[in-house]
């Protein structure tokens, strides 16, 4: 028997025994000729043959990876943009239901997008040198908080930006109190009550409460699971100066976790360039990027700053500081004078701790590190929705972060599935909170940062049971 | 020679030395009577004399002061309430001129509203505190900040209302980032793009820039530089239903420094249920009240929930930390989701810090070293201003906090003196900006929470110097 039958069957049978879960990713063809002292022709047979036999697949720019047996969302639900409409009372009342859920440390908790524990976190080290400037410093405390804030931070900001792409300026950084104010400022911005703001569909679920409290309307532009925003309907739109403002998350999106390729984000720059509309670019999960090779940000092609870039440390380093940061392009002045007369400005203490853990230098090594711990995560969660869930069933493929977007079979409501849930202190995000329509009414979203131990597990497969429950008693 | 009589020469003689100086508080009779082994009529007599002479005045509820000869502020500027106008983008600009001198060391900071310096602040313990959490509960940093924040805080928060008169729920208090963040999440609560807010007239600058960017119009209401707001005026803008809300700092204004009498308050809280209009009641200084026996909120004699208070421990513990709170009576729920759609929560850790040290019982002596601090310091600084500046310039006669709001004669412009000042690295804060319009072009507001040492008296000389010089150009 040849060399590449053997190897193709010795895989076959880790992955008919689970060794290797549906999802997982293979090694490279090049680590595992290294690692098994064999030809590159020997492993590209023995994965072309596994391919063939439908137990593997090829993912663009990734590698080979073991088929789930759940499908990958492939489509967006629909092609059209999405009517105009208003936060419902009843959406907003389901947040603060989740919000709730969520403090109980009896719930089991599959909806908040934001690892707990100290496995998630250089929190020791964080402790360590919040403590010395605590102990060094202590004059730090008695200063009023005044903007633009430590110069070692936003150095740190702008040095990491080129990573993704970005050419920022220290002295264009400005601190806000999370991401979400980063949002709340860039909108305050460059819009008027009354104004329509392109936004994806779905879109990270507390934008709607947002644009609501200032008056804005939401208009929803059909996003790929895979691709993203369709440019072709936000072009359309531009055309015809509906829009005020844009809001993205080209890479990693919240909730699709998909990212858009290059073209795309150099055409979404030149589009807000030649129509002269801001785009306010979340790039809260940019960093958590699995493929090697970050992409860049949308800001990276901005050449006259129409894009206003967000993001924060919340996802990867503290969240508890709820340090997070904008660079505003154009708008930067009206940003910066909006924040002195919304908030002042961001903690001292807390935006030099992270300004000196980015500067000795082990951010890197701590993302790669979540890199590698969600992607892993991601898959063992797609198999065993595969495995749980209802048949028909699809979710996201994401290229980033740990989010888990499904579709359940259009008879299940989530709304009804999450009150089940929330009956067994099962946390979820009914999908009902991701549009301005019902459109998402048989999907939710499922976060696949929390350590996957024996509850986690025991709650994820009641929930799959929960819902065939539903489809049954439906059908 | 009688007692009385030799009592009151040696006083004068001190007064006339300035052992005693211009603004310095008399022992009480009580206590001159212990000291010396005297009667409390002797002691009274003396005091007596002396007020005869003209060298020492009753002030009420607060005892025997050494007259300064700086005249107090006894009248508001004008009595009709001022006009609707908007922010100018020169005065907009001004603020971003303060804040960039605060940033640099080599200026001597007479502007900001906010001591500097570990003398100020309970610093030390609150580094302990928080070195403490962060050494024993590291998970904390690495748990996402979410609403409603430690229970801890928010009981210290509801105990002490009691202080002012406020039965408070825990579960009411809404933490926010700072009372800059109340002020703004209030407004938004409560008024509509275009609506109309009824403002004391000089209020804190930063309430122009915030109405602004939330497209409101500020109307200026009469404010007694002794008695507060003009009740009557605000009366006839309630009835004639022009106001959407109101904002006012009826206890320790900034930057009048006065209190409205306890009738007022009642009748202030009164009206605003009358006329179901919301009072967002700005109560960052109460307890920076001199007087022993602390006036009440406004608050606490809210009956249905139309008052808003809104208050930190930015100006007394820590105010790198922008831990504030608000109490939003009817408008609890909605304020509670604009706070999580605007910016979500605030850090547990600072907020854990502030609740266990105000817990823990040392908040009450250190407010009382702060009081009787701050209104030395403000006496010592009136009698300089007496002193240094021109002859008819006036002065308010703080019933609390640390500001000074300073009439000026009327030929000087304080903008032109403020530059002038910038050039010789003083900073001060000019009269516009504390009015939509341009009636204090001649005032000043100076801050006396800095320590009064040799680099701050000579900048206050030479800013008396500069004013003289432009009195003397202008004539």
């Amino acid at each position: 028997m040849s060399l590449y039958r053997l190897l193709a069957d010795e895989l076959a049978q880790a992955i008919a025994q689970r060794t290797l879960p549906g999802g997982s990713r293979l090694s490279s063809v090049r680590q595992c000729a290294a690692q098994r002292g064999l030809s590159f022709n020997t492993v590209t047979a023995a994965y072309r043959l596994l391919e063939d036999r439908g137990l593997i697949e090829a993912r663009p720019q990734s590698g080979y990876y073991v088929k789930s047996s759940l499908p990958a969302l492939q489509q967006p639900l629909r092609e059209t943009p999405g009517d105009v409409l208003a936060l419902s009372a009843a959406t907003q009342d389901l947040v603060a239901v989740v919000l709730q859920s969520q403090q109980r440390p009896d719930y089991t908790d599959l909806a908040l997008a934001c690892p707990r524990g100290a496995a998630f976190y250089p929190s020791q080290k964080l402790a360590r040198l919040a403590a010395r400037i605590l102990r060094q410093q202590p004059q730090l405390m008695a200063s009023y908080a005044l903007p633009p804030g430590p110069e070692r931070l936003r150095s740190q900001i702008a040095r990491r930006g080129l990573q993704l792409g970005m050419s920022l300026r220290p002295e264009d950084i400005i601190l806000t109190h999370g991401a979400m104010e980063a949002l709340q400022l860039a909108l305050r911005a460059v819009t008027q009550p009354g104004d329509t703001v392109g936004v994806e569909s779905p879109t990270y679920f507390n934008l709607y409460p947002l644009l609501a409290s200032l008056g804005l309307k939401a208009l929803e532009i059909p996003t790929h699971p895979q691709h993203g925003l369709s440019l072709d309907v936000l072009e359309l739109l531009l055309a015809e100066k509906r829009l005020a403002a844009i809001v993205a998350m080209p890479t990693v999106h919240n909730p699709l976790g998909c990212s858009m390729s290059l073209a795309d984000k150099q055409r979404l720059a030149h589009l807000v360039h030649h129509y002269q509309v801001p785009l306010i670019e979340d790039a809260l999960y940019a960093e958590l990027q699995f493929a090697a090779a970050l992409s860049p940000t949308v800001k990276a092609f901005d050449r006259d700053g129409w894009v206003m870039v967000c993001a924060s440390y919340t996802k990867t380093l503290a969240p508890d500081f709820r340090i997070g940061w904008m660079e505003a392009g154009r708008f930067g002045e009206r940003v910066r004078q909006l924040k002195f007369a919304s908030s002042i400005a961001e903690p001292v203490l807390l935006a030099e701790t992270i300004g000196q853990f980015l500067e000795s230098g082990g951010y890197d090594h701590h993302l790669r590190m979540l890199r590698r711990l969600y992607a892993s995560q991601v898959d063992t969660v797609r198999d065993l929705i595969a495995r749980w869930f209802p048949a028909g069933t699809r979710a996201t493929l994401p290229s980033g972060g740990f989010l888990l977007w499904l579709e359940l079979p259009e008879n299940i409501d989530t709304q009804v599935l999450f009150h089940a849930a929330l009956a067994e202190r099962i946390t979820i995000m009914p999908g009902v909170l991701y549009s301005g329509s019902a459109r998402y009414r048989h999907c939710l979203r499922l976060s696949c940062c929390h350590a996957l131990d024996e509850r986690f597990l025991a709650a994820l497969r009641r929930l799959g049971e929960l819902a065939r429950l539903q489809q049954e008693s439906s059908a």
